[in-house]
């Protein structure tokens, strides 16, 4: 395995005069989820500034100029990627259980809707993003992809929150907090991005349309536009729901996936959240078009959406990540369970037990759910180069007490609240399980 | 909702000597279980001995003799019994994690029963009963109901531990750990039956045949006989895969479940596990026998065994309990995920949000989950004269706020590592999140 470590030589270089300011991370087992899932028995990792300066193997012991104030010990822990979620919506923390157990209809028309106009506001947003954030972190998420309206409130508050994120701004073609009037949407996204990029280097501008059948045709097409004119990522609920095909207009037909192709939306700065209702079509349009789709099991299943098929995605190469959606369809920020839900609703969906392993899982949560995002090159993975996102993952629980393989022990044992320590951008913001 | 509570006139009697040595819980709000499932926002429990002595609004108030020191605020948190699993073989926890994302025959034949013949035996069976104790307990669990070989042993183990436990004496027609004699196995677990007797109140003493495919109608017969002796649980794997039915000697037609009613062996002491592919006509058969279910959502989505038609089941009226199944296809004994798990999965496998709702399947895992087993007049609720089995969920986290249903909460967004407190008859087994 060690074949496939990445181990530069400056690392080893005493010479090297950071090296006191370097934060060490040591004494755990190192996953890094690079190429080859490499499982490094007594692992390290040393953070330079913002960024991973290197990983491998009883660092440590190389590394004796760094203060001891420096030196986190793992404990025999894990040390992992911060997870990645790739679809939230942080302000609806807010509903979180507001309205549980009803008809899709009653819950959004007479729950959610209404709620939604009454209460959400920029105060509001501002925090329950950063209640969000609190509930990312402490779970061992580092990056959330979000979407919503007054997203630029939420871009400030996670920013703020030091947790990493792709912001994006919500396109619909109804009024809605913030953008009063639909007219003005690709233009108030267009002005979202523009005063995004100056807020901070971990928040990432994108335009969220909500869904086709909220969005007409031309309000796709320009927002899809004024994406790839930032090069930014585009995201869009899509095929969620059983019905949906009957709420657009101009399907003619096709199915969702094939009326956006027509429309020219697809890329790999395409992120399709849901994907439920697809067939092996359309499972090849996203695949020919390196779309990313983003899987959100425990929402699909409480709102009694559908089961979507991604081990058939997964096996014609296409990038999935993983999501919690919104609190109001989950209802947490928990990519644990998240993960364990998934794995095992895709083997009982498949009959198949072999579906969707601990290894693929674990990726969807990090180097495959960055590059979903469109962040592979800066996050995902413990790469020397890439921002140091990073926790630690307790295992001196009894129910991760026998560990025979980390991965399965992550996936179908580990709990969010055995993350014990959470950096971003080389900064500590968890730390023996609590918020710095 | 005050007209549910039961509060007795002896609760507020000044001269009650042994007032002094009560228990008080105090300051949460409380989920007694009882019928109607009242909520009491500002509720109190009195324990005295091993048993509830009173619960209700403000008691605290009107009972100043109780010592400090026996006094236990909630914090706001939520007060409610404690959690009962019904179905564990609590010894695999050694196998937690051994062989995942494998084939089910390769699984068992190449990796489980291996392992079971060269690492079971009485010494394991204590360590890793005393281990997955320890999960349980932090995890909320006061009840569990077990079934595995060398089940003395473990009857052992969970007593010392503090737990509570239905403990099942497997009957297999194969030699098996502790009963290398087939020929033997009715007889042992007689004796089994005899001797758990004198071990701990809190030790209930089952039979547990393995299924109707490796017990030939005559060990069916026999062990369920001598269960309705003894008046205790009858336990039995069933319709747990889709092609067990081929496995069967004997069924002539029939399915699993009328082969088993015609063999008289079902009746209200009868847990039948799993009952993943059964249908309509089977579902009527357990409601007229009134046997009970345990439904193991976590396991049989992993294993790829299918989904139970579990909101049918709760439609006709059958007790369903809910189990974690052993570690070796789950990998844990938490109940929160389970929960979770079983609520959403059923939801989206009958297409329909409003299937198995949240005070449904809190039910499952304390008052239902009690009746299946047959420990309902004993645990299961908070009322005065059952026995203390009570914890505490802080609901001080992120992921718990807001709270608008608590059952909700409970269901959808609590982690089991919430659990502040556990009780077992009285006596604290876990106090700030931490086993004493």
């Amino acid at each position: 395995m060690t074949d496939d470590i990445q181990m530069t030589d400056d690392i080893h270089m005493s010479d090297d005069s950071n090296m006191a300011e370097d934060i060490l991370i040591h004494n755990g087992l190192l996953l890094t989820m690079e190429k080859g899932l490499p499982v490094i028995e007594n692992g390290a990792v040393v953070i330079r500034d913002t960024k991973i300066h290197g990983c491998g193997d009883n660092l440590d012991l190389s590394r004796k100029n760094i203060l001891d104030s420096n030196r986190i010990d793992a404990g025999g822990g894990i040390i992992m990627p911060g997870l990645v979620n790739c679809h939230t919506h942080v302000p609806m923390s807010l509903f979180r259980g507001l309205a549980d157990d009803l008809p899709l209809d009653v819950w959004l028309n007479e729950h959610i809707f209404p709620a939604e106009a009454s209460q959400i506001n920029p105060d509001s947003v501002q925090k329950w993003s950063r209640h969000s954030a609190r509930e990312m972190l402490l779970s061992g998420t580092t990056t959330c992809c979000d979407g919503y309206f007054l997203e630029a409130e939420v871009a400030r508050a996670l920013a703020e929150s030091g947790i990493r994120a792709v912001a994006g701004q919500g396109v619909i073609d109804f009024p809605a907090p913030g953008v009063p009037n639909p007219a003005q949407n690709i233009q108030a996204a267009k002005e979202f991005v523009k005063n995004i990029r100056k807020l901070s280097s971990r928040i990432t501008p994108s335009i969220f349309c909500h869904s086709p059948y909220t969005c007409s045709k031309e309000t796709l097409v320009a927002a899809k536009q004024a994406a790839e004119d930032a090069g930014i990522l585009f995201q869009i609920h899509v095929a969620e729901t059983q019905n949906e095909i009957q709420m657009i207009d101009g399907l003619d037909g096709r199915s969702v996936i094939a009326y956006l192709d027509d429309l020219k939306l697809l890329n790999q700065r395409t992120l399709l959240v849901h994907s439920v209702w697809i067939d092996d079509a359309d499972i090849e349009i996203i695949r020919k078009r390196s779309a990313r789709v983003a899987h959100c099991p425990e929402s699909n299943m409480k709102l009694a959406s559908g089961i979507a098929p991604v081990q058939k995605l997964l096996d014609a190469g296409v990038v999935v990540g993983l999501g919690t959606d919104g609190c109001a369809s989950n209802n947490d920020h928990d990519l644990f369970s998240e993960m364990d839900m998934a794995a095992k609703l895709q083997k009982v969906s498949c009959m198949d037990p072999c579906a969707m392993d601990a290894r693929r899982c674990l990726a969807m949560v990090t180097i495959e759910g960055a590059r979903a995002i469109g962040l592979d090159r800066q996050i995902g993975s413990i790469e020397k180069g890439k921002q140091a996102d990073i926790i630690i993952v307790d295992v001196d629980k009894p129910h991760m007490v026998p560990m025979y393989d980390p991965f399965s022990s992550l996936v179908y044992s580990a709990k969010s609240s055995d993350v014990s320590m959470v950096m971003v951008d080389g900064i500590l913001r968890v730390r023996e399980g609590k918020l710095i």
